[in-house]
């Protein structure tokens, strides 16, 4: 294997008008250490859910994306394809007990937890998912493996391999591919199982404001459960590679007080996350991680959507587009009084012009997040930097959640290739 | 309510050249009564799966196609609206012993029955799906009421209502509803469990073989089971109501030996099902309805590509493209040996020129199937028919399944308004 090099480079994006600030704090090249460029590279944008991040806990939730993008720099740097990085961090992600995912997920109706989880691998195209999985500590594991086997090809007597498990059968799966299960008692923390009792409570009031005189009320009144003290949603990470092969990959614990069975848009194809490395008709890899309200996101499709536009020009243009016209605008949720959702986005191509020397090959990935939920915590680091960067984006004092966005975002040049000697 | 017309009317259609028939014996108009012309129009087409369908079950297959399609037009002609006949229509396409839906579903690895079914609604937009449920007998009625009840607004407390059940929670969800439990054995068959026997004993032979010596025997070989006789797949029907309305809706037992949890197609948002009405951006409602795969038609999203397609000037052209660019000739499914699918689609505009007078209005109906199993079993009827017309489509002579594509379909011009004096 040659020795590669890495590195990064500002670039300078182009203003955008407000509330929707484009900003060029997230350009700057990531921290350089005096440490010798690594021998490979590749870039992790990670997201510890889009909702409502308190300022009290703010350092707990950039602390969890900061160990994440590290994990998945750890194995980029040890030779790990994309895949194998996306899920590292996933791993970090579902681990933490502050977000929704894994350890410390939301319980649903039933006071248990349930999760979903997704992975794409842009290279083959393959994918993998587990929806309303009980009693396994890393759900996007089992995710991974589904997708690890079906790559293998066809099952004794020509099945067709799985890429969607669900409930029992997921866990039975899991099990049997050595995947350990966890207690339950395990996976509920002492935020989570409060946040449950407090959750609950407030249905047993709404519902006693159902009187047959006044049913309505019990519908359509404000969401004090979404609007709850860190209400919080799925994990995501995207990942690109040193050979610019993209990867994706979320998982969630789903709404607080879902109904036992309920699948949000982390185990549905296209809605939770995306990846799609160039090919013939698309000139850009595309990797995108979606997290919000499980069934806006599933009717709109968000991540396949936003890959979609991010073969236009301008990739901040586009994203724009895509989360204002085919998100909180979308016809598919005209009956929505509020759309909450966030997406993490990268793409990456191969720059063409001045390159490094004949040796490199650069490459310029754009990362960009966008949410219309109050806050979300994203991360980003690329194999060449000691120390991941952390953010919690909010929307613009005055705006108002479900109905307008956040967008930032960056660029980061990568280079890889024959080391240009000593 | 103003008394309404329907009228069905021949159209010829360009010819095509060959394996794939554009064939103009399904665009008759469907037979007519002398009975006085029903209230109101409407048209439907369903499925009874793509998979192989013997010469000496075929009367059966046709026999259920055809009561799914009287189910829908009485639906129609009592003045329900698109959904409710569609899903009329997949209660007796489940109910039927015959079809791997609902009861006589195929049997998954633990000699159980899981279904999965999915409805769409093209006005609303709405969606409702279930996955891995056990134990009810019309699993579309689960999603059909899971749509219905999305469509009331929110829960309480502000939760948002499910799209997606699986499992034990699906089942459970439904019960509550009013949707009675029905106990596993009276829903399989003496073809299923037969079917099932001979399934597993298949198994154990290719499991022998999988020697140290030689472990790729046990993939990668001829595929037998999807090669057994009467291999079925998901049903489905589509419906266009008097109004233009359009809906569309699929149920399936799923692969048979399929891990219990697996969800296929059927369940999948985008894959299964697709119905939407005209908008602004799109000048045709469109329905589609799949069977085959459930991995191959997740993977490619199968439902909504020909939906997105068919807003083409040519319907036929713009089906053949779709099934052999993102189906089977998809980047998405490069690695598969062979790719196995079937769709039912219609789409509908109003006829601008030619009104039959000026308190008539004129809906063009066309209806395509297309399939790349040997077979796919579909029946259609207007509202103002008395019969169904059904067909078994077949590969041409010589095509390879999962390689080759079968098309045809017709034309049906309906006719709805103030009626024309006595």
């Amino acid at each position: 294997m040659e020795d590669l090099i890495t590195c990064v480079e500002e670039q300078p994006q182009p203003p955008s008008s407000l509330p929707n600030s484009w900003t060029n704090q997230h350009s700057d090249s990531a921290q350089r250490t005096d440490e010798e460029p690594k021998a490979v590279g590749g870039f992790v944008l990670v997201h510890a859910g889009a909702g409502y991040h308190s300022e009290s806990k703010a350092k707990e939730y950039k602390h969890v994306c900061k160990r994440a993008c590290q994990r998945a720099v750890e194995r980029l740097r040890a030779g790990a394809l994309a895949m194998e990085a996306v899920a590292a961090a996933l791993v970090e992600l579902e681990d933490s007990p502050f977000t929704n995912a894994g350890m410390g997920s939301n319980l649903n109706l039933s006071g248990e937890i349930e999760c979903d989880a997704s992975i794409m691998d842009g290279k083959s195209l393959h994918y993998g998912s587990v929806g309303a999985i009980r009693g396994i500590k890393n759900p996007v594991l089992v995710a991974h493996r589904l997708l690890s086997e079906a790559q293998k090809g066809k099952l004794s007597a020509g099945r067709i391999p799985p890429c969607f498990l669900v409930g029992r059968g997921a866990h039975d799966w899991a099990v049997a591919h050595g995947i350990p299960p966890c207690p339950a008692e395990k996976m509920a923390t002492k935020f989570s199982l409060s946040a449950y009792k407090r959750n609950k409570r407030k249905m047993e009031i709404a519902e006693k404001m159902d009187t047959p005189e006044n049913p309505m009320k019990r519908r359509r009144q404000s969401s004090e459960t979404e609007n709850g003290s860190e209400c919080l949603d799925t994990v995501g990470a995207i990942v690109v590679d040193q050979e610019g092969n993209v990867a994706s990959a979320v998982s969630s614990g789903g709404l607080a007080m879902k109904h036992p069975g309920r699948v949000g848009q982390a185990a549905h194809y296209g809605c939770g996350c995306w990846a799609q490395n160039s090919c013939n008709s698309n000139p850009y890899s595309t990797a995108v991680s979606t997290s919000g309200c499980g069934e806006h996101l599933i009717r709109t499709m968000l991540a396949r959507e936003c890959s979609v536009a991010l073969q236009a020009e301008d990739a901040h243009q586009a994203l724009l587009d895509a989360m204002q016209n085919q998100f909180i605008s979308s016809p598919f949720l005209a009956s929505e009084d509020r759309v909450l959702g966030g997406v993490i986005v990268l793409r990456c191509c191969r720059c063409e012009e001045d390159p490094p020397s004949q040796d490199l090959q650069a490459s310029l990935v754009e990362f960009l997040w966008s949410h219309s939920t109050e806050s979300m915590c994203v991360g980003y680091m690329s194999a060449q930097d000691s120390r991941a960067k952390t953010h919690i984006s909010r929307l613009p004092p005055g705006a108002v959640p479900g109905h307008s966005l956040a967008i930032e975002g960056g660029v980061c040049r990568l280079t890889s290739g024959a080391q240009a000697g000593p």
